[in-house]
Order: structure tokens, then sequence, then C-alpha cells
């Protein structure tokens, strides 16, 4: 059977396939939080024309059931098929903001002086051709030449085996291309190579998956692509995926599952600059210390067990070959060093991407995604704690959520007056979700005009026209749309509700642990998959960020995949990460105790203790 | 369908599957030199009982196949069958003469006052547990612990990946095997280790396979297997196999051929002791410089062509998981070095086997396999040429030759007055076929008797009762059996001829090229695969040595797998491998010219020169 896409494109699909099965064997690909499961509800399609059969409809409105939408996952064609996949469940590639944005990283990379050191070294060697007074063996000939220069390398089995006709190929001159720490030959090019050549850096997130496409030449990002993380569909956090690891014996599930996500950004991000797995000659990973466990296949369990240990924190430059990533397979993998358990590369990056370690003033990290870790400290020390906010803020078990990609709400007014809605979206196109700094503007709008009470309870009396009874119970209209509302449920707040409660409770506890109050701290960063920016303000009226003054505030982005960039660059950057990682100091929050009630205490807007919110209990008007 | 053996043991067989495919599949292994193409006519087997059919019966005599005798690889069951496999069918898997001679290398090796230091050096560590204090990565712990030792270790993926366990499994107290020369680690097993760690030393020749399985504890040979080199299915010299490799695309072919060989080897040694492949803890391979490249895998096309390179002579230590051998993945596997792309790994190996290099006497060192290697020399110097003399002596392209096994006529005596023959059988078993030394026997004592004339023709009028007309022209039956007569047929006489002119005409010119004389050596060692002792005598006679005193003549049996098990063992053999490797001049006898007209001379018996052979003149009756 036939599927024809609205923009022409067709594929097949074979009787008892699911249509979400059929994209990705042909290379369409779709979001899929849950891998095919039937549970996320982000594969939404809709079917045009032809006959079908449903297995499910998920959380699927009636709404949009009657316009046709369907879930690819429990879709089953039975005979040929027109179809539209919505904007909102494409595979993000290509994304202009990120994109523009990432023009900073250059900035950045120039900031530390530091010259482009790939991992990945050439040396150009012009050798005699073998006669027959001088009939060597290829290697001892690319050894002899090599002996003059003094590097002495390791040669793979791989490596001698292209060398042979490699060096006839290129008529015996060529660039020998090496790994400095592994001292190892990866391959032998033209002394005058044709094309750019790229690197990929990853941030490899509990409920995302980012990939930037560097051209090694200049630092420019090329382009970005993400998606969700699909070993969600064994879990939504770290601790649920390593129980399924341990005791559903599924470690290469989720390894498998995450290799899976890292190809399917990397071949249409390929195809799209016309480029070949060939010329992509390394790779950073940084991601938190689970990911990078179960990225590499190393048994995750005692990350879970006290003393919360982890195989390793600080990683040899592997092989492409050994993670299943399908490029060249001598391409070295480089991992961002973790700091312990709970503290991983993302967090190395997100320092390192700051540049907090080099100041001496006193500054404040935070980075807040599905884990939420801070880290205090100056060029002289670091501090670190890590809790689990949950994936709420990248998009994930909210009803209308998604990654802060075209179409995203991320910015939410409600008219004092007339208790109607303005929106600002990603791209200036038609909204189709909220990101996590939408959230946040919406909850706190929602609790400044009275219609989310102290416990973000909505008030029914004082909601105005948009509230109102829905399948989940009641919820908040953010955007009227034929197509179908965008509102924010009861289940909604909560979820953001105990996210920004766990940021809050972290960053306490590490004051309180190294004896500073909020106004000691000088700068605080905040990284996260917010897109565009955070409403510091409305971040402290939610009682997630502590009340200081704002202009103390800067928002970073996406720093793991920032700290990634660097060291895929940088020789030097990836010396300071090791550095860092080595300089951090990790206190584990569940052996110091406290963590439950400042949580407790910070479940409230903005906290039961309004006196730590001096400026918030300014601007609200008595009630 | 099934077929039951006359030893008991029952296997399965299935429609359209040969009886040969299904013996592989089931373990049952036996010789097959042209690994089932019908041509070899070594995979006789004997149908007791059954219904079946054969695609062709080959060169099996009417006798034969009145007898139950079939090729296992044309024949196929049509029901249940009972088959008796002949002992001269079996792969040679724990030859007792081989191994009782395997005791000599146990002195051997103690006589280079040689410590056993194997390819996996072991230090034990005791790490003391983490703790919540004290709550660094598994790898750094190791690391660590390690520093004091001074130990600076690559750490592979799978050594990480399984380390986790293994430390929790041995209770924080082990043993770190790791590799010197790569210096990478390599497992973890505990500080007291159960169970013996056993070796493995492999000869692949262009004709043979052998393997020793040696205990790495005190060195002793445990057991010994041998089978044909199935890459003879696509060709019998290196020079076929090169273009199969280059022309046919056939590289692949070739590489799984031997490493499946060394698996049928392996498999069946390893049960026969009851060992796991686990308990194998390293692997070195000697050969001639195009089986190794072939082994490896590796673009063998310039051995062939002038300046003959090959891809390398010298090679690191790699993993048994890059060769398909069917052990621990991690293994290391050390290649005995190459001088040349026609003077091999198996020619270093001869020269650490007789010491001849750590010796002011000249000596003279003649490896007889398909390929005639030899080498002149002593402590200061050594020159080395190779010449093609094909594989006959080691069984094959000889109607009823054989491996010098059990089973082999090994002597041949014939009588002056009666023409009738009296032999002597290796294990004094049944006789079964002829090896090489019976083949010198034989043709040496025919000529004397004036069966055959100088230029190796059968005289029908001299050659007694046991020579008459056969399948393939006159025949000489060695050896009367109601099984079916062993002869040697003219066609055999021929290739038997040819192979002795070659390494005659090497010997010649390596010796002009240096400027001695036969005379001047006092030293000869011979190596190949002619079982027990090779007769001088006779070899003189026929003239494939030369006519010098009996007593500078020293047998040594396949020295190949003798190099190969010293640098097993010890780390001073393998230094003195690549050694004596780097110090071998090689001279290029196709671009020396001379060596036509030294075969052709070569190509009577003893030799058209009768005056070099001044011994071999005396005995010959005036005829």
């Amino acid at each position: 059977m036939k599927v024809t896409f609205t923009d022409g494109k067709e594929i097949t699909v074979v009787e008892g396939e699911s249509l979400y099965e059929a994209f990705k064997r042909q290379e369409v690909y779709i979001t899929a939080s849950c891998g095919g499961k039937g549970t996320c509800g982000k594969c939404r399609i809709r079917i045009i024309d032809g006959d079908y059969s449903c297995r499910s409809y998920g959380k699927l409105s009636r709404e949009e059931r009657d316009g046709g939408i369907v879930l690819a996952c429990q879709s089953y064609a039975s005979g040929d098929l027109v179809v539209d996949i919505p904007v909102e469940s494409r595979l993000s590639v290509g994304d202009k903001i990120a994109i523009s944005r990432s023009k900073d990283l250059v900035e950045l990379l120039r900031s530390y002086n530091a010259e482009i050191s790939p991992l990945v070294t050439r040396t150009t060697l012009r050798l005699p051709p073998p006669t027959i007074d001088d009939n060597i063996s290829d290697l001892e000939r690319l050894k002899r030449e090599l002996d003059a220069t003094g590097l002495d390398l390791r040669y793979s089995k791989e490596f001698v085996s292209r060398m042979v006709d490699d060096l006839r190929r290129f008529d015996w001159n060529v660039n020998l291309g090496y790994q400095e720490d592994s001292s190892e030959a990866l391959f032998l090019e033209p002394a005058e190579p044709a094309g750019t050549r790229y690197g990929i850096a990853v941030d490899i997130g509990t409920t995302t998956v980012v990939l930037y496409l560097v051209d090694m030449t200049d630092g420019h990002v090329v382009d970005v692509a993400s998606t969700y993380n699909s070993q969600m569909r064994y879990g939504d956090d770290v601790i649920t995926r390593i129980v399924h690891a341990t005791e559903g014996g599924g470690l290469d599930d989720l390894r498998k599952a995450v290799t899976t996500d890292i190809n399917d950004l990397i071949t249409p991000i390929l195809k799209r600059h016309g480029l070949e797995a060939g010329q992509i000659e390394s790779v950073v990973i940084s991601g938190n210390t689970t990911m990078i466990q179960l990225f590499w296949g190393f048994n995750p369990s005692y990350i879970r067990e006290e003393p919360y240990i982890p195989a390793a924190n600080s990683f040899p430059v592997w092989k492409a070959s050994e993670t299943g990533i399908r490029i060249g397979g001598n391409t070295p993998v480089y991992t961002v060093p973790c700091v312990a358990s709970y503290v991983g590369g993302d967090i190395v990056s997100g320092v390192i991407a700051t540049k907090m370690h080099r100041s001496p003033e006193i500054s404040l990290f935070m980075d807040i995604g599905t884990n939420g870790e801070i880290v205090i400290g100056n060029d002289e020390w670091m501090m670190t704690v890590a809790c689990s906010a949950g994936p709420c803020f990248e998009g994930s078990g909210i009803k209308h959520g998604m990654r802060a990609t075209e179409g995203a709400i991320e910015s939410i007014r409600i008219d004092p007056e007339t208790l109607e809605t303005s929106i600002e979206v990603i791209g200036e196109s038609r909204p189709l979700g909220i990101c996590g700094s939408g959230m946040i503007d919406a909850v706190s709008e929602m609790f400044l005009r009275g219609i989310l009470d102290q416990r973000g309870k909505f008030v029914r009396e004082t909601g105005g026209p948009r509230i109102r009874e829905g399948e989940d119970g009641l919820e908040f209209v953010i955007h009227h749309d034929a197509k179908g509302d965008i509102v924010l449920t009861q289940v909604d707040v909560e979820n953001i509700m105990r996210a920004k409660a766990a940021v809050y409770a972290g960053v306490s506890l590490l004051l309180k642990e190294v004896g500073f109050t909020f106004d000691m701290i000088e700068k605080v960063y905040i990284a996260g998959g917010f897109g565009n920016y955070l409403n510091v303000e409305r971040a402290i009226l939610i009682g997630m960020l502590p009340d200081i003054p704002e202009d103390r505030f800067h928002f970073m982005g996406n720093t793991s995949v920032a700290g990634a960039y660097l060291c895929l660059l940088s020789r030097q950057m990836r010396e300071e990460a090791e550095d860092v990682a080595s300089r951090m100091t990790y206190i584990e929050l569940s052996v110091k105790g406290g963590f439950m009630d400042e949580f407790m205490s910070a479940l409230f807007l903005p906290h039961t203790d309004i006196e730590q919110f001096p400026t918030v209990k300014a601007k609200l008007p008595d009630r």
C-alpha cells in the first residue's frame, strides 16, 4: 500500500506495520517520545484520504479525531492513504532560532582565545613510492616517514586494511588523520583534500536530544536538529530507566533507543546539506551521568544505590563503531566528563559555557531540565547538587507541552480586566503548543490574575471566560484555535509546581550548605531548553528562581550542547572540561537530608515563606 | 533425517543439505581441502546402511564405490543413514606423535633462558569498596590503585562495560589482565583465579593449518590439531589465491575460509579438554606473508606485482574480535613478523626455532612447504630467498597423499630382488595414505631399483609386479589393501619431481648469490610437515637436498608453529622474532633471474649435473 504526503513524497506501507514504523523505515521522521507505544500522543498525523484502522486514539480529543487526526504509531493502512504531517509532529531540523543563537558560540570560543584543534589532527606525508630496492611494506613506509616527525602512533586493523588502497589511490601523497589523545591513526586522505569536514556536538538530555552540525574549519554551526529522547518509552526520569536497565534487563533497549534518536537526527541533517556520513570526522557527547552510561551501554544500577557509583566519570576517546551511530566506524567520540552520579557532563559543559570557573565573582549556575543541577562557585572552588525536576519544561507530561521550537507559545499575557490572553510564538508561526518559558509565563500570569490560588489550584469563580471543564478537569484556554484549542490543565499546573519547587529547594539547600545567602550571588546563569528566553521576573514570581535583582540573571539556553560544541572544536576546552569536572565538589542531597522539607515549602506560589520573595509580595494584590 | 555414526553418535540431516554440510553444522569435522567442492576427494566416508544419492564420485575408484565409499560433500541422504568416517577423513586432533615431539619445545624455550611472559600480564589489585565519602567512579577507583604501580593503561569500552559487574562479583579483589605492548586493559578476574589459562599457537600454512593448545603456566603443549587450509578451494598456491582476492573480489572468502578452519580446530580441541573459549587468553599466528595478509583481511594484490609489497610485515597486537576467531573478543592476537612478500613469519619462526641467528656457524635453514623458503647466515647476517614448491609434500595433489598424521606411510623400502615393498606407518596403524617423507622414500627407492628413470618416468619393463595401468596411467602399488590399494601414479611422481627441483634450485641460487659453496655450510636445518623424520640420504638421492655429509642435517618438523609457540610464551622471544625479521635480507629471485635454468637442471633424478651429487653417483648401478 502507498502513502502519499501533502508535499508529494510517497512511501510504501505493508500489512501489519504501523504508519509510524513505515515512516521510520523510509526515513520520514516524526516525534514520538514514547517510541511508538501510543502513550505520549506526540506522533499526531492527519489522514486526508483512504481507509485505515486505529488500535487506539490515546488522549486525542473528540474534536481532533473528527478532524482526521490519528496517532501514527497506533494506525494501520487498509489501502492507499493521503497523509499530512502537522509541523508540531515533525522532527525539528534546521530550527532558525537555534541556528541564529549558535553564532554566539563562535564568539564564545573566540573569547577563550582557543584555536580550532579538533579531536582529529592531520599531518601531510609525501611518501616515496616503493621500488624493487626500497620494497618495505606499506605500513613500514608510513612509519618511516612519520618517524621524522616524531609521531609514534597505534594502527588499527581497519586503518591498515584501508591504507593499502588509499596510498595508491592518493598517489603516495596523503594527509594522515590521527587522534592525539589515544595516539591512534584514523584515516588517510589526499594531501589536498576536497570538501569540508564536519563535526557533531550532541546533548543527550533525559527528555530531548539536540544535535549541532559544525563546520570544523571555522567552527560555525551549520544546522541544528532535535527530537525527544525515545528512552522515554521506558520511563520519564533517570531512576525509572535505571530500573528498566537493571531489573528489566533493558540496558540494550535504552542504549539502542538513544543511538537510534541520534541516527534519526543525523540522517535528515546530512541529507539536507548533501553530505556523506564519511564527512563527519568527530563527535562530542554531553549529557547527565545516567544518559552517558546508557549511551555507552554501561550497567547504571549502582548509580541508583547508595553510595551512588557510576562506571566512569571520565571517558577515553572511543569510536563511533562502538556506539551504533551510523557514521564512519573509526570516527572518534569524545564524552564531556561527569562529576558524580547526579552531576554529569551536561553541567561541566554548562560551567565552561558560562566561564564561571574563570571568574573571581561568586556565580550560581542552574541547569533546569528533567533534572535540575545547580553549581555555585568561582575560579577557586565549585560545589554542586542535583534534584529531579521532571520533564515538563521540555514539553513532556504537559497536555499541549512542546519543545522550544517553531510554533511554541513562549510568552503569555492575561489582560487584568478581561482575562483574555495575548501570546507570542517562536518563529511567529501558528501556535502549536507551549514550551517551558510559556508555561512559567502562564502560571505567573494566572497567579497574578487570581485564576490560580497560592496552592496552584484553579479558582473557577475568578477564572473568567477562559476557564472551563475539560476532559482532565478544569483547564485554562491559552489559545483558541479551530483545529483544537491550546490549554493548560490543572494536572499540567501541578506538574509545573513540582518542577519549580524542586529547583528552588535545590538552590536553597546548596546555599545553606556553603553558608551563603542569595544576596551574595553576583551572577546567576540559567540553562535549559526554554527557547528564546526565560522571563526571570515571572520565574521569580512563581518562586522558581530566588528573589534577587533581575540584572544578575543571565539566560544561557542549552549549555550542554554549547559545552559539547566547545570540546568538539578545541583541545584546550577538552582539557578545561576535564579540569572543571575534577574540581567540582558534589554534595549528595539524599544523604544530607532536608530536601523534602524545602521542597514542600516551595510547593506554593511563590513559597510558604513569602518573606523570601519581597518583590513578589509587593506585587500581589491583597486578597 | 538421522545419521548414526559407528561410534553411536547421532546427528540430523535436512533435505537438500550435503552430508558434509550436515556434519559441519553439527560439529562433526572431516577433512576437505577443497572446502566441499567435490574436487579434493578427501572427505571420503563409508555408508553402511540407508538410502542416499551422490551428485558425483570424484576420483573414487570402482573398488571404493563398490565398498560404499562416497564423498560426503557430494552425497545427500534420502532417509536415515548409518555412516562410518574412516580415520583418514577425520580432522586430526590429539596427534600423539605431534604431542610427544612438542616436549622438545619446552626444552627449547628453557634453552633460551626465557621466562614465561605471555601477551597478557596480570597485576593484583585490592580495592577499597566505595563509600559515600569515597564515591569516585569504578574506573577512577581502578586507576587510582594502578597509579601506585606506575601503570598507565588504555581502557576499551568493552573493558569498562564488564568492569562494573566484575568488581562487585570479585568483591573488589581482582587481578587485572593487560596487554603490555598496547598498554591495554583486557579483563578482570578474581585475585585467586580458578582454573588454568591457555594459549593457542597457530601455523597457517598454504596447505595445512596446525594449532597447538598450550598451558600458559608451564608451557606444555596440551594438544595438537591440524586440518587442510580450506582456502585451497580457491587455488593451491598463494598466487592463485591473491588473484581470487583481487580479481574475484574474494578477499573475504579467503579470510573467512581460514578463520573457519581455525574455529573448526578450536571447537573440538576445547571440547576434548572440557575447556571454555574464555580460558584462552592469547593467540599467536605464524604463516607466510600472504597467509597473514589474508588472515587479517588485507588486500594482497601488491604482493603479486613488482615491486612486491605487502600491507605490513610487522603487526600490532590486535584482538580476536577482529579476526572472526570465536574466543573472547578481547583476547590479544600476536602475529609473528614477516620479512618480505615471499618470506613470512613462518620463516622468522623457523629461525628462532633453530637458533641459527645466535650461532657464529654458517647455517642453512630450509622450510619445505607449499612454498620453499631458504635462509643462510649466522649471528651476524642472514639472507633469504623463496621459491614455489607446491603442496605435494603436504599430501595435496597426490592421489593417496596425506598429512603426516596417524596412518601415513612415512617410510618405504623396495626389495632389490622381488621389487616388493615394505612400509612403516605413523602410529603403527593401518596405512591410509602417503605423507611427504614417504613420497621421498618411494621415489628414491623406485629410482634406485630402476622403476623410475632419470626423468622420473615409470619404466614398465623393469617395474616388477607392482607396476600397473591405473585410472590415471601407470602407477606403482605401494601397499595392497582389500579396502583399496595405496598407489603412487606417474602424475604424482611428476609433482614430486617439480617440488624437489624447485627446492634445490632455490638453495643453489641463494648460495651463488652469497658466494658460498655447499661444503661451507656447517648446519642444515630442514623444516616442513614431513612427520617423524625426513630421510636425508633419500632426499639427497632424489636431488632435493645438496650432497653434503648427512650429519650436518637436522630435521626440525613444523618450525612455524614452534616459533609461534615460543612467541606465545615469552616476551623475549617476541622481541627476538622482531629483531630477526628486521635483520634478514631478502633476495627477490624473480628479478635476479636464473631460477628457471636451475629449476630445469634439477628436474632430473638426482640432477642433470650428476657431479653435484658424488655420493649418489657412487650408489647408482651402471645403467
